[in-house]
C-alpha cells in the first residue's frame, strides 16, 4: 500500500479530482491537449491546489503502456483496503446500499474485473475474505483500470460473520447459485443489499450459502457450466440497478 | 483449424456428446471416477460409438493444466468459423434468433470471454469482422473454456453489410452505446435480434452505429468510463433473456 498509483483517462481523473482531491498528488496532461474536457480538469486541479504538469505524449505512453489514457493521467495516493468496522460505518445512513461480496475468488484478474464492474454499477464496497482469496495487489489494481482507487475493497477475516453483521444492520443477503429455484428477476433487489458470488467452478461455500436470505439463478443455457465471475456479477448488479430504476 | 481441441468438465463433455457426437474423437476419464454423471457420459459415448479411455488423474492434470476438469475431458474436432452465408442459413426457421456482433474487439481475452458469455446466454452465433479484430486463435479458444466449440463464430468481411443482410432477414439490430437515450430495459428485446458491442474505449464505429435500429445504454455510475466488453455483453444479453422469460 506504499507508493503511489496512477489513474488515467479524462473521466477517471476528473472523478478523482471531484471525489478525492486530497488523494491527487500530480495531474499529468499531454503537451498539446487543450480541449474543453482537459481544460475543465486543469481548472478543477487548480481549484483544489493540485499541481499540473504538461508532459510529452511519448513519455505518457511510456509510463502508462498500452491503455486508452486520452493524454490525461494523475498520480494518486492509493485507496487503502477497508476493515470490517469501516464497512459497517460506511453503510450507516445510506438509504439502499448495494454491496458485492466475493466468496473465495482467487484469480487476481477476476477480482480486478469485478472491481471494474462494481464501480460501473455504483457499488459502495466490494467485500473479500482475507484468506484463500485474491487481495488488492498491483495486478488487481491494473486490471481494475482505476476502479480500485474509487471503489473500496473491504478485507474481512470471516465472511460469514460479516454477512451476519450486515444482516443485523438491515441488509438482505442474496447469493448467486446455479441451482437456485428463483431467477434473479424474480427476487426483490431494491432494498439494502449484499450480492454474494462464489468462485468459478466451486460456487458459494456451504457456510456462505447458509447466510444468504435468497439465492438467485443466472442464465446457464450453454455448454459451459459457469459464467465468468465478473460477468455473473455484472448480470446480478444489472438486475438490481434495473429494479432500482438506474440501470 | 487443423489438429484437435480439448473440452473438459462433466457438463461440457456431455453437451458435446449430445449435440455434436461426430466431432468427439476420444473421451478421457480419470481412472477412479465412477459416479452417475460420469457413467452417463460413458453410456452416451458408447451409444455414439466414441472411444473412451481411462487415464491416470495426474496425466489429465498435466495435459489440461490448472482448470476445473472434474476428471473428464474429450478430444474433439474444433468448430470451424462460419461464413456469412452459413450465418444467414442458420437463422432461417429459428423463431427469435439471438446473435451477438463484436465491432472491432481486438483483445483475444475479450473475444474469448464474450464467447463464454454468449454460450451461457444461448446465443446462436457471435459475429466478428475479418480485419482489425481478434480472430478465433488458440488463446481465444482457451479463454472461452470450451464455448468456442459449441457457439459458432461467424467471420465477415464487412460487418455493416452483414448487419444490413440480417435486418433484411427480419432481425432488429441493437447497439450498446454509453450516450444512448434509452436504457436497455426500455427497449423491446424479445424479437429476432442482433446485439452489437463496440471495442472498449472507442465504442461502436460510426458506420456500425448507423446500421443500428436502436441504441441501448448500460450502467455507467462509476469512475471508470467503460465496462469490460464481455461484462457489457453479459448485461445486454441478460436483459434480452429476462424479457424473453429465460434469464
Amino acid at each position: 500500500m506504499s507508493g503511489l498509483q496512477i489513474v488515467y483517462g479524462v473521466h477517471a481523473v476528473r472523478v478523482m479530482l471531484e471525489r478525492h482531491p486530497a488523494r491527487v498528488l500530480t495531474v499529468r496532461l499531454a503537451e498539446r491537449r487543450a480541449d474543453p474536457r482537459v481544460r475543465a480538469i486543469e481548472a478543477l486541479a487548480r481549484e483544489h491546489h493540485r499541481p499540473v504538469q504538461r508532459v510529452d505524449l511519448r513519455l505518457l505512453n511510456q509510463s502508462l503502456g498500452d491503455v486508452v489514457h486520452q493524454g490525461v493521467a494523475a498520480d494518486i495516493t492509493p485507496l487503502a483496503p477497508w476493515s470490517e468496522e469501516q464497512l459497517l460505518e460506511a453503510i450507516v445512513g445510506v438509504s439502499s446500499p448495494l454491496l458485492l461480496a466475493l466468496d473465495g475468488v482467487q484469480d487476481p484478474h477476476n477480482l480486478g474485473a469485478c472491481l471494474r464492474t462494481a464501480d460501473a454499477c455504483g457499488v459502495l464496497a466490494v467485500i473479500v475474505p482475507r484468506d484463500r482469496a485474491a487481495q488488492l495487489t498491483p495486478t488487481v489494481r491494473k486490471v481494475a483500470a482505476g476502479a480500485a482507487e474509487t471503489t473500496p475493497v473491504a478485507v474481512v477475516t470471516n465472511l460469514a460473520r460479516t454477512l451476519k453483521l450486515l444482516k443485523d444492520a438491515g441488509l438482505w443477503v442474496v447469493g448467486a447459485d446455479a441451482a437456485a429455484d428463483k431467477k434473479a428477476a424474480e427476487l426483490d433487489l431494491k432494498g439494502p443489499l449484499v450480492l454474494v458470488l462464489g468462485a468459478e467452478g466451486s460456487g458459494l461455500r456451504q457456510l456462505t450459502r447458509r447466510h444468504c436470505d435468497f439465492l438467485a439463478r443466472l442464465p446457464q443455457l450453454g455448454a459451459i457450466e459457469s459464467l465468468n465471475v465478473s460477468v455473473a456479477a455484472g448480470m446480478l448488479l444489472y438486475e438490481a440497478l434495473r429494479q432500482r430504476g438506474s440501470a
